[in-house]
């Protein structure tokens, strides 16, 4: 099957297909999304080799339990244990010897077909476009924070980063009742924002005024984004880290310690409530897709994604 | 009246005495305790010029009230202006045009003397002698953990880093239910910690385990603490940074988003739980005392605590 492969570099490759363990289906890949991660992977985030991509949308062609055959499907990235105490608490996306797809020791979407656990999936609703289902794990990964933080209504956030993770990240905290703020420097992406009814802020050119918002998320994937962040809470405040990156993060251990700042690491998210807010379209994703492209001409794919103005990109296997 | 004067380097100067302005009290200094923060001072933390110093023990010699007069006394070192939202919301501490004894645009308590509003005083119970009392505030600073958190019985803690302030977190964390490990290189200063039934660890020779704490506490007043306490802890985790110092930190951001842990800056407590804790002897302090020098030694002070073994250093003014 055709597939990108990472092994230093990039190519597209003919690889063997997926060999489906006990327990997995075989899965065709309809669309995949082109996220952070994977660039970060590119210059050596997580030492990856293999076949990149994790987030995606298929339908099953084999599988075990036949309650799933020919189902329209995404999939829980984590592949867990099942037997551990992470586990047994629900926590799987931290089993110490779990693997990820296309992040570690697990082949990804961005190939025809990819296997993945019965237990990973979720059957995407008819309502729901493979054009939006292909947002579930990133918007998952937003959702993240209504799992870890309490949201009162009103609550003022500033979300740092108007890239992609940036905007699904104003709109879960949005929808969830909190006045938001988006910081960034593309005037096309924040007046996007500005349509769903969120404050946008361009710090090209000036600086928001220091300790502003109880809460403040980086969103940007780049070092800078924790400073400004941090820079931008209030004391006693939280700041969310969103951005995952190759290398050492720096800040101001001073601000954190004497403002008493909560820093949070947040990741992966729960499915469901993502694929509800898709449903029930809560969100808006299709305005985040800027081009697509088959999977033929993923290596374009990539060069295009380095275009500032790029927000989401999507390989098509279809 | 004598005093240590800071400006660009450390020296013992005749100054004029305090005046004290309206609600405040003049208060003769009887003992006074160098920190780590001071240390960090005389390296250009906070940019402070004047007397440093806001651990201390003295005595009212004018008031304003007739009931604080002649009493034994203790400071909160932020005097907070009283009226912003944070003061309403007891947050003094954080009130953002509050001046710190000895830190922030005020002078500390390196002298004979020293003026402090009323409202930040409390009197020191006849049981605690003047040597214990002079901890009341690094151990409220300990204290402000419990403020933070909620520690549940047999909760295992990592304290990293054997001085001063991991000494008085150790016993604060301890006398709260956890089951502490200390970790240091100072044989005496844990084989100080075994006595009180708290675990020890000496990384100098070997390495803990990562992901081996639900919580972690870097009290090694240094950068690379900070990455200890993040590899200590495990998913979901927290890690408490109680050490101020000069300059930026560097740490693991993978680490932090990916498993989820939670960076919490905690820095100064509630003077009431801390004099709790000496009056009902629930933490050891004596011990943690290795040498006094009078004030107009107060240089050859500083320069003893630039030994590894010193623990507390302190300045007799009696």
């Amino acid at each position: 099957m055709k597939s990108l492969y990472f092994d230093k570099e990039l190519t597209l490759r003919e690889v063997p297909m997926p060999t489906r363990a006990p327990g997995e289906a075989l899965i065709k890949v309809l669309m995949a999304g082109i996220c952070g991660t994977d660039r970060e992977i590119l210059k050596g985030y997580s030492a990856f080799r293999g076949i990149p991509g994790h987030e995606f949308v298929g339908r099953v062609v084999e599988c075990e339990d036949p309650k799933w055959m020919g189902k329209r499907v995404v999939g829980e990235i984590n592949i867990a244990c099942g037997h551990c105490s992470w586990c047994a608490r629900g926590l799987g996306r931290h089993c110490p010897t779990r693997t990820v797809m296309g992040i570690v020791n697990r082949p990804g979407a961005f190939a025809e077909y990819v296997a993945l656990p019965e237990a990973n999936l979720y059957a995407v609703p008819d309502l729901v476009t493979d054009q939006a289902a292909v947002f579930t794990e990133p918007l998952a990964a937003a959702c993240e924070i209504l799992e870890q933080l309490t949201i009162s209504p009103g609550t003022r956030v500033a979300v740092i980063g108007d890239g992609r993770l940036g905007l699904l990240v104003a709109q879960v905290l949005k929808q969830a009742g909190a006045e938001v703020t988006l910081i960034g420097r593309h005037g096309s992406k924040m007046n996007l924002a500005k349509t769903w009814g969120i404050h946008v802020f361009n710090d090209g050119t000036q600086e928001f005024a220091a300790s502003s918002f109880p809460l403040t998320v980086d969103a940007t994937g780049s070092p800078g984004g924790l400073s400004e962040a941090l820079r931008l809470v209030e004391p006693r405040g939280t700041v969310v880290m969103k951005s995952t990156f190759h290398g050492a993060a720096n800040f101001d251990a001073t601000k954190l310690v004497v403002d008493e700042v909560t820093l949070l690491g947040s990741r992966c998210g729960l499915f469901a409530p993502a694929l509800d807010l898709l449903k029930l379209r809560r969100v808006t994703v299709q305005p985040l897709i800027t081009k697509t492209f088959p999977l033929n001409q993923g290596l374009e794919a990539f060069e295009y994604l380095n275009q500032n103005s790029a927000l989401k990109v999507l390989l098509d296997m279809r």
